[in-house]
């Protein structure tokens, strides 16, 4: 199969990228390194050093054989795009071009605003390139978990049966994103279910839970190969960042009481997912969702988890409880169903102690590489006004209404 | 108090921005005046003769002693948005001001991106515009019944309550948007119920059904302030495109069988309404949402209302049925609920045939001006790639790829 990863540079692209590649699939990585550069703006780097993308793509070829494409762009250009279709004629399209920070789209109005019109018209560029050359390649499109939010009802995978006034009907399931992030992908998903029926696409949603872990089989082979690990306040998600934290000898940081609840998956699953969602297309008009995430956690139980770990390894992990700066419950009902691609074939990779003592040590290794002041999560989901501000997170220059003010860093 | 209606240059703000006014509060009308521009883009024009913005601002000014200021520009112009707030500081915010055509945003990719980029930019810049100013200006929104689709249940407003597997909550009402147009309503309804729940703010959202009648108390008054009536194939809706066909003498079109039911309004209750919402602004935090609509009618039904008047006046209304070229279903479940605007105080005008003679008669004073060549309904909701159209939209000049190929008319 002919698959272009959209964002093959990113922290679950170039996984899948490799991955694909590994089961024969002939892949083309496009990519704008916009995750790059926001480590630029933001301050903020990978635990892991990370090499240039052209340099991951030629070693991957020289180790395997398998040619590994690289095409340097950004899906919000329809040029760039329709280049893309012309010339390598794709059978599937996988879809991770997209801004995916919840509290960088927190930041200001300008970080909010260039996150939804990314989001979005990569999205319309995508289908509209689909439908352009035939309709024949299936879009497979991350989504989140984050969409549904925490209703007080089973989560279902993307619709739901409703019985109202005597009546029946299955709808798109209610969404409550948030952030503006979150937003943007509700967003996305509402534009491609009507594109769906509109010009009968292909397309599966991947309502992702978040992801822990950082490496898979095929980015350990090799040094050039290696993963992007965030563990900031900004880019980085619970469990990694809890053993970067330990492994820089700070305490374990858990928003409010940590009994916010929410479905996790590990990278290696994620990587067979997009597999599995690629082999297996819905057909033409279909559009289909899957929830991607294996096991429900609240953010404590895992804060207890990496400290019991790291115990063992003789390491200090005391858990720290810090405000929240998001606008979250902290104690919810929370069950999602995730049935449809264990049905397609995935067997999932349940948290075990080995995983987070890997972490762990993978954090330790490059502890030197910690930058502390992005540790903290900064970004305030208030969005309070700049001049009401006490700082701003680590890296962030404020533009308000013209005047700059740059912020004092931590 | 005081109002900014944005977008008040078009066909609902313009006589909202009058009503406003005549009811004491202190207007600024902000339009950047694309409708305009779109005729010119189109080639199409309103049946009625419209005097620049200024001029009637002017005009009504000098009848009425009662000041209503004019700033041109864009909402999605953050520093446009900035200065509004900070010189005129306003208890409240009509925002009629987007892309409100669903045949518009289906012409290309172009005309779909730029109306959900538009649409979602302005509502964004607006929500942290009251944000940053503290929170106090209510925030009234125009949606769309649109956003809805069709459902087999009934329609509630905004809400409804879900039971499943034996838990309750009550979720945002699920959508289904039929056009880029109507999907863009969707995304800002999503950020602005966001936005009330991160930042306390007062929003009502409308969600106006399709509007007929053209003229109101006050766009009577004068010719200088006589509102615009949209019967071309892209802006026009049913009933008033009725009735310039019947004045034209040429026959009442009617795509399918003319099945497809919709709520309706008169222009006279869209005014009322917004004044209605603004006096009883929701408390801070809430996202209000309102189905503002009176009646259900079949598209067939509202054709043989006008058909029927206008045999009367001794006119020729002849009904003839056109393919779809909209995907939506002829013959389905409708019933929506629109009941909290009544319980504000709204006394519908309820349609009449006083009501349809008037808008014959305004058409065949007019009838000169209409142009054929706009009339037909002639974007397709497939937006096959150009190079497959027998034809485009009158007026709209194709850019795909870089090739450029001006379209046949007519």
């Amino acid at each position: 199969m002919r698959v272009i990863v959209a964002g093959g540079d990113g922290f679950c692209g170039w996984p899948t990228a490799l991955h694909l590649s590994a089961q024969g699939h002939e892949v083309l990585v496009a990519d704008n390194l916009s995750r790059r550069a926001i480590d630029d703006e933001l301050g903020t780097n990978s635990l892991t050093p990370i090499a240039p993308l052209r340099d991951r793509a030629a070693r991957w070829s020289q180790l395997t054989g398998r040619k590994l494409r690289v095409a340097i762009g950004d899906v919000t250009d329809a040029w760039f795009v329709h280049s893309l279709f012309a010339e390598f004629e794709p059978d599937g399209i996988v879809h991770f071009a997209e801004q995916r920070s919840a509290p960088y789209s927190m930041v200001d109005r300008q970080h909010a605003i260039s996150t939804q019109v990314n989001n979005v018209v990569g999205t319309l560029n995508l289908l509209f390139a689909i439908h352009e050359f035939g309709g024949h390649c299936h879009l497979v499109k991350l989504g989140t978990m984050g969409e549904y939010g925490t209703p007080n009802i089973d989560i279902e995978e993307g619709y739901i049966e409703i019985e109202h006034n005597g009546r029946r009907d299955t709808l798109p399931y209610p969404k409550q994103p948030g952030s503006f992030y979150h937003l943007s992908k509700v967003h996305d998903s509402h534009n491609i279910m009507f594109a769906c029926r509109a010009w009968r696409l292909h397309a599966t949603d991947l309502n992702q839970g978040i992801v822990y872990n950082a490496q898979t089989e095929e980015t350990t082979m090799d040094g050039v190969l290696v993963n992007r690990y965030d563990y900031d306040g900004v880019f980085g998600t619970a469990l990694n960042r809890f053993c970067a934290q330990v492994a820089a000898g700070v305490p374990i940081t858990v928003h409010g009481r940590g009994g916010q609840t929410r479905g996790f998956i590990d990278l290696r699953d994620t990587v067979r997912c997009i597999e599995l969602a690629l082999e297996h297309p819905p057909p033409a008009g279909e559009f289909r969702v899957m929830n991607q995430f294996t096991e429900q956690w609240s953010v404590l139980q895992l804060a207890e988890r990496v400290s019991r770990a790291a115990t063992g390894l003789g390491l200090e992990a005391p858990i720290q409880h810090l405000a929240n700066p998001r606008l979250e419950s902290e104690s919810h009902y929370y069950r999602a169903r995730s049935s449809k691609l264990v049905d397609l074939g995935l067997k999932p990779h349940l948290l075990d102690d080995t995983t987070v003592v890997r972490l762990l040590r993978d954090a330790l290794r490059h502890k030197d590489r910690v930058r502390l002041d992005t540790m903290a999560a900064e970004v305030d989901w208030r969005c309070v006004p700049y001049w009401e501000k006490q700082r701003a997170p680590a890296g962030i220059d404020r533009f308000h209404h013209g005047r700059r003010s740059r912020a004092a860093d931590g």
